[in-house]
């Protein structure tokens, strides 16, 4: 069987309608997978655990948690922002974790996909705190595709920036000159990853083809960040 | 003036008992600064702000915070744990930055070091809480950097691991056998980094001559990361 | 179409006898890619050229170049083995480059991707010549891909090490016993990567689905070294 | 002893005149170092013996090979502008190595500091030759610099741009407008590093301060590069 197929493989995905859900549900089962969504932001400490148990078999969950970054500056920045960046983003991945990871070591398969952000690996202003919990993110996938490797469960993350999605890059945001400018500085693509490029990685990421990564970040960014 | 001179610069440094306090204490007074400490672990939310007020003028934040590391595995580890680990290393962080940053922006002056781990850049088994935590200040300290730098504010971070300290390293888990063949596979340098080593540079990164490095972050592991 | 398939696709492939050439000739055309192959070490500076000319029509140039790594000390290390080790893996670049640029500039659809080598990430011991053409490559790579991007040509490394293959780890090396203990120490994934895996990812940055990367760099080698 | 102190140490410059060089002098004299100079580029295979021979006692040898880059495209580029890179700025890094380390080593003590290029670090337009030999010499210091750790011998990188000097950044490149746009854009500093912050880091590597470092690359470049 050509191995970046993904038939027959249950894939749990997080804030499905968010973000990247858009692209990834339609590609995902396109390409063979059936995509169990649940489209809350997962703050309620109780939620992983209860969609891990109502969504059954997981093959692969692609953590997939994202809420518009506050832009405040590191002097302005209030506890209530910070607050909410690691509630949606941070603090559900150790529960996911303890949820889906049993199933996954005890059948010596599986897969989780983070889908992060390249904010954690390059300095912007006005994205500290955004940055911070991303960046707690990638350190996470990074540390538990370690530990998680000899039980044959991949953990790997995409750190994306630039990619066009409605969540962080609306229409009004790309028509602004100033963010023209910045692409053409910033971004050696010279325009938006698509969010079908973004997500045909993901679907990459998530099929037996990549089961030699793990602990690994993918920055999908257009040349934003060099590695 | 020498400009790697400590001499009549104001630094303070949280967590002055733990991790690398005992050494940078008097290696900075010794090179002229004037050391403001604090003893607890930051995890009361009014702290930072009482600390900076308490301090005055500060010239220099060392960002020091750190608690043994939980070993949990991410399919075991606790709420509790992951609280106290953000508690305690990440969330006094933007409190700390909204304390000391007004004068340091006022003054066009001001330096902010983060003690980080490097364990944010390589994965590590039974780490993931640690690691996250970790992640999380690299990638503030990498975004507060790039957003100060136009106010002639440094942020940066050292980013260490085997470096001999008693709260990460203490006598008995050194002698283990087990250890010794760690540093022997892991570690190029071959010993562990002398807690004198970190703090010369820790020390250099507070001084003027290190008015040049913004938002960046420093392994000090001895090759355990190779950059 | 699926912009995951090279059906259609010319890729001129180099040195298609060694290293990952007989893994990845089979794989490229049972994705539908024609093929052409050459099997010589492309030391002679006349043979780049050459090569293009024959091909005729290249999407994807694999700029697959390897020789056996002298294990030479720094300071027993040969000038013939620094002359070889460039000759054959860092020289050829960029005659390919002026052979086989034109066409995929006026076309404004071509990619190049460079087999390239982890060693140049993470120092080794006796690999110092090697590693540093290795390095000469993927810094080559990083460059071009910037400098081709507005072209709408993609120029990608692959820095792989630990993937099975005869070239780099024939049999006699995996049976040794050091060679296990390395494996177990230093590789996250715990066995080598399998050339098929490698290849397949090695076919997907061959695909237009990867249009999305610029000058980048992939490490492929089992989380031995992290990102 | 202040470790940071370069007092009695034997320092041997290459291509004295150029680069850092007019700055490096001056500072490490003033630090205490005796510093031995020469002014060629190394291109000559006899050359780096005939220094180190002449030079009697190193305690550090500062790797200084520098020629004003390029600009040629990927498909214009010449052999002659490749060769000349390669000549001047890589193939001499084993011949010094041949000539110097083996004193270092039976005294179980000194260091090589390679004054290296972020460029190996972050693809640029135009630069592909400069940069792919810049790799090779960062890919080079790091194998080196794990392979002599064991020996007391410590051998690391700088990798910088954007420094202030003469070989690179002239008057006229500096005072051009789409120079300080791209100051503006690329650069979180905002200016670029003087000749002294990098010397003074440099200096600060030479020292037995900095003994804990081996196979490092030092990114100094205004944040150019996050790490």
């Amino acid at each position: 069987m050509n191995p970046t197929s993904l038939a027959g493989k249950r894939i749990l995905l997080t804030q499905a309608q968010d973000f990247m859900g858009p692209t990834l549900v339609p590609l995902l089962t396109e390409m063979g997978a059936t995509v169990i969504t649940d489209d809350r932001v997962l703050t309620d400490p109780g939620l992983p655990a209860e969609l891990v148990r109502s969504a059954g078999h997981v093959d692969v969950l692609i953590a997939h948690l994202g809420v518009p970054a506050a832009t405040s500056t590191a002097q302005e920045g209030t506890e209530e922002e910070w607050r909410i960046a690691f509630a949606a983003m941070v603090d559900p991945l150790p529960r996911l974790a303890r949820a889906v990871l049993p199933q996954m070591i005890a059948r010596r398969a599986g897969k989780i996909l983070l889908m992060g952000s390249a904010s954690a690996l390059r300095g912007m202003k006005r994205a500290s705190i955004y940055s911070a919990a991303r960046g707690a993110q990638l350190a996470w996938a990074q540390a538990v595709g370690v530990e998680m490797a000899p039980h044959n469960v991949q953990v790997n993350a995409i750190a994306q920036n630039l990619v066009d999605n409605p969540t962080y890059f609306p229409a009004e945001v790309q028509a602004h000159p100033k963010f023209k400018e910045r692409i053409k500085w910033e971004m050696p693509l010279g325009r938006l990853v698509s969010a079908q490029e973004d997500a045909h990685f993901a679907a990459y990421l998530c099929s037996e083809a990549a089961n030699c990564f793990v602990g690994q970040v993918f920055p999908v960014c257009g040349g934003w960040v060099p590695r």
